[in-house]
């Protein structure tokens, strides 16, 4: 890494964040000081969240472009802000890089990160930049704004509410089987070229994934505040499961009702999954799970990319899907242990 | 690391969060759903400063215990806050823990970051954990505030303004030269026992450093309101200059007003070292280094733990020590480069 040691940590800082320009009112003092400073309006609540991401835990450089890289670091911040019905305004960038990359490496992450704070109109604000012997590593903080009134919390689902999901879940699970099958048949062939053609959704949802910012603005221009919300990070049934447990309630889920792309289905029948397993357990969908009051059905449903999945009940019914044969199969978390550093079988 | 990977991620985010009370008025929700929430008064700015601390590049866990390590992770970040003149209230914590870790390890390490949070009233009110296959992760946000003309940056200096260092320089420096002393003659041997005696502050400042809370507070009793201020990690003479950059000045400090410990004085002579140079570029002082108009100098000068050590000066002057033989040094920023992970020569 002597292109970049030679620089130093705040001459690469520097070329890092050459250009930057805060489009945010709250944002007072970007890079540069011991803290950056920011000041909400008296009628703001702030929000923080972080993710830290470390090369091979949850990524693989094997197949994932540095660019898509940071964007996706950047966006899965900002996802969960918006589960609270809130607006990203800030994050700050901490990168641990090791002697493997070169300037250009980190310029193209950076150029990711930078791409997805443009489009959602987010400041960057700070971070540090240390080297690592250990592979990469991004820990993003992001800090977010919201009227009071608007938050939306884990715990307010209330029996009868009826529960919600945007967009399609499984995959982004489905992309990362495709890109791990790719990556082990082009193990030692250099000139093996991947095929993912009819995939590329898939491939799109697993590198570049988007936080429904739209579905936030949807719901407001409808007049709908949920009862609970999150993103869908863990998989549809781990985050059902908070939801009720933190809510105290219990729910139905409809098996023939959870949203899912012609491409997840064709891909789950490749590979001789099942299709639903993949959908409820899959992960990293960053789609928003929300329950409204029964009275906004129908308001709801009008709304572009929402589904209606279902149902809450009384905590003592436990949390279930309802079959197309109509039997009830608990559902369980079995989604990703970060733990583990991989999928839980 | 069966037993934590079996505790799960929530599992064990609620094992060590058990417990947590939350202390100031600012924090709305803490640890528990997808972002944290904060209100921070319309009279308050809030300010955000973000470490990464990686093993092997910022710590040796063969002489670091994880409380400790856990009690400087935090008291860093706090550090950076005092020096924006603010008051740090809220921090997020993301651990990537690698398999060799046991749960009693981890609660260790939050045992030190909890002391810290309830010594300095700050509330923990997030993270991310995650397994790492690359040693120990240490992610720390921390949030802080302040009324926005009691902020501080780092480019207020003005000529004739007086530098002043609180508490004294190069300690910490020669604290991490005597655990990798030890560290080295203790290879291979079971029953050494390292001699620390006559050394303990030396150790203390590596091991234990503190934020200098106490000085920011007389300060505001003494209605002195500095020009610049950063905090010293870096060493002296790299902050200085970050200062003279940032404000377009030049200094002068004085060698024999350079505030150091008997203690320090002592390990450098043992290991042959330059004292001077050790305190100027030693790094992990976190002391606060700030300049104030002249007409403070007497108000400054009757403060516990502060000493002035020099003066702000034209731009076209440079940075430069006065030697105690009156020879003017130029100042140059040797210290801690994070980019190389060790210290340059």
């Amino acid at each position: 890494m002597s292109e970049i040691s030679s620089l130093g940590e705040f001459g690469l800082i520097d070329r890092l964040t050459d250009g930057l320009k805060n489009v945010n009112e709250s944002t007072l003092k970007g890079v540069g000081d011991d803290a950056a400073v920011m000041h909400y309006g008296a009628d703001r609540d702030v929000l923080v969240t972080t993710d830290l991401l470390l090369e091979n835990v949850h990524f693989d450089l094997t197949y994932v472009p540095l660019k898509h890289l940071g964007y996706k670091s950047a966006v899965v911040n900002f996802s969960d802000i918006y589960a609270m019905n809130g607006t990203p305004k800030q994050i700050t960038v901490s990168l641990g890089i090791s002697s493997r990359f070169t300037l250009e490496h980190i310029e193209e992450l950076y150029a990711g990160i930078r791409l997805a704070c443009e489009f959602y109109g987010v400041d960057l604000v700070g971070g540090d930049t240390s080297a690592s012997h250990q592979g990469l590593v991004i820990s993003i903080t992001c800090l977010g704004e919201a009227a009071r009134d608007k938050i939306v919390y884990r715990d307010g689902a209330k029996p009868t509410d009826i529960i919600c999901v945007s967009g399609d879940l499984g995959a982004a699970y489905m992309g990362l089987q495709l890109l791990e099958r790719e990556k082990v048949a082009s193990a030692g062939r250099k000139d093996f070229v991947p095929d993912f053609s009819g995939k590329e959704y898939l491939v799109e949802r697993q590198l570049k994934p988007e936080a429904r910012k739209d579905i936030v603005k949807e719901l407001a221009e409808a007049g709908i505040k949920p009862t609970a919300m999150m993103d869908v990070s863990d998989g549809l049934s781990s985050e059902l499961i908070h939801i009720c447990k933190q809510s105290h309630t219990g729910c139905r889920v409809y098996e023939d009702r959870i949203p899912i792309d012609y491409q997840t289905a064709v891909m789950a029948e490749e590979l001789n999954m099942n299709l639903v397993t993949a959908a409820l357990n899959g992960g990293e969908d960053y789609e928003l799970l929300f329950t409204v009051p029964l009275v906004d059905h129908d308001r709801v449903s009008k709304l572009d990319g929402v589904k209606v999945i279902g149902y809450v009940t009384d905590e003592n019914l436990g949390c279930a899907m309802i079959a197309r044969d109509g039997g009830e199969i608990p559902l369980q978390a079995q989604g990703w242990n970060p733990l583990k550093g991989e999928k839980e079988d």
